[in-house]
């Protein structure tokens, strides 16, 4: 933690005195009390955008579904399970914030059918079924807010990443999207992300996460309007 | 892993020149290649179990599904992510092992039409449709072998355990079957165990993990025949 101190005091501080909030890791959709839906991801892109963010200054509150990683140093968490949790845990400071980062895997659907009691495996083989009800689209909500946060998205695609991402882009109004290709990124320790804004693509090199991170705060920074640096808190 | 080498030599090796095969961890069925379904379990249990029975001097093979732990000191580990995945690495060594100990949360059923790319959310909020197959049962398969390893079955119900491990250790013919109520021993560090065996049922106190590890691998140490003491290896 000392070494972290040290490294976080000589990072340019280009998001001083700026309110993050940042959503990581996967969310867990239970279908029983035993079994649940979930998204590959280990929570560490998010994370390291965490650690980026508060060693350049800003004040971070990080909203985190079930991961292994300990919380970046001097970095608020607050620890969420479902996708609604984590919808709640956003709507509750979202307002007050400058930034929001919504780099979690969260689930799409929720098990509409889901029970209070283990299911019991059938001796015939017969499989249960599961109903699916949509969950509600955070990005989606926090960047239609009337005066709320700058919002960066992230879009993990297995294909057409272009594409997609400016589609994305386009239908959550949102300023500035990263995008990966999933295959790439999942639980590895590095990544191949292309920035999506009104400049149009940047593809960078591969890069260790918290270097990608790094590079994601600088263009955050830079493209942030004057305006939100002045609000008071 | 100094201290934990120490703590070792000074446990009973009860166990000696035994081989012993241990599941541990959930198994992970895709949906597709961002999405599983997966059990809710940390890994902790069968870990345990595993730096126990070596602790007692056996030759430990652990078969985990995706958990965050670092494998035992001394404990050889296979990495697996589905269920039939789990089902192949137990096949190819089960019949060489004196002792299986069945911890992994496996999941009964994988997704029959999972998707090769990431499944698009509908703008109509129409949710995907999965149908489920039936995964094999390891357990059950291993029980069955004719001259197969002694076998213990794990068992974490949420309601009526005694009922439910009782019946489940008839059904898959193990001779000693570790029944806890989920709601307790998941993610903790503590569990709260009943053995269920010919001898009838026998109710622990609550333990970290690592104490009633080794208080398992004493009754299985005890209760082992001794034919399978002179196996050749």
């Amino acid at each position: 933690e000392l070494l972290a101190e040290v490294i976080a005091f000589f990072q340019p501080k280009v998001l001083a005195g700026r309110r993050i909030l940042i959503t990581a890791g996967p969310t867990s959709e239970p279908i029983d009390p035993v079994r649940v839906i979930t998204n590959r991801s280990s929570g560490k892109m998010g994370y390291a955008l965490a650690r980026a963010a508060r060693e350049a200054g800003a004040d971070v509150l990080l909203v985190s579904g079930p991961t292994a990683l300990p919380a970046p140093y001097g970095v608020q968490r607050v620890n969420v399970e479902t996708a609604r949790d984590m919808h709640s845990a956003v709507m509750r400071s979202a307002a007050d914030m400058d930034v929001f980062i919504a780099v979690a895997a969260v689930a799409d659907w929720r098990v509409a059918n889901s029970s209070q009691t283990k299911i019991k495996k059938q001796a015939d083989g017969h499989a249960p079924s599961l109903q699916f009800e949509q969950n509600p689209d955070i990005l989606a909500e926090v960047a239609a807010m009337p005066s709320g946060p700058w919002c960066v998205g992230f879009a993990a695609e297995t294909e057409k990443l272009h594409e997609q991402a400016q589609a994305k882009r386009a239908r959550k109004h949102v300023p500035l999207l990263v995008g990966n290709l999933a295959q790439q990124a999942m639980h590895a320790d590095t990544t191949e992300i292309v920035l999506f804004s009104d400049e149009g693509a940047d593809a960078l090199p591969p890069l260790p996460k918290l270097d990608a991170a790094r590079e994601i705060v600088r263009q955050i920074a830079r493209r942030l309007p004057a305006t939100a640096t002045q609000r008071q808190h």
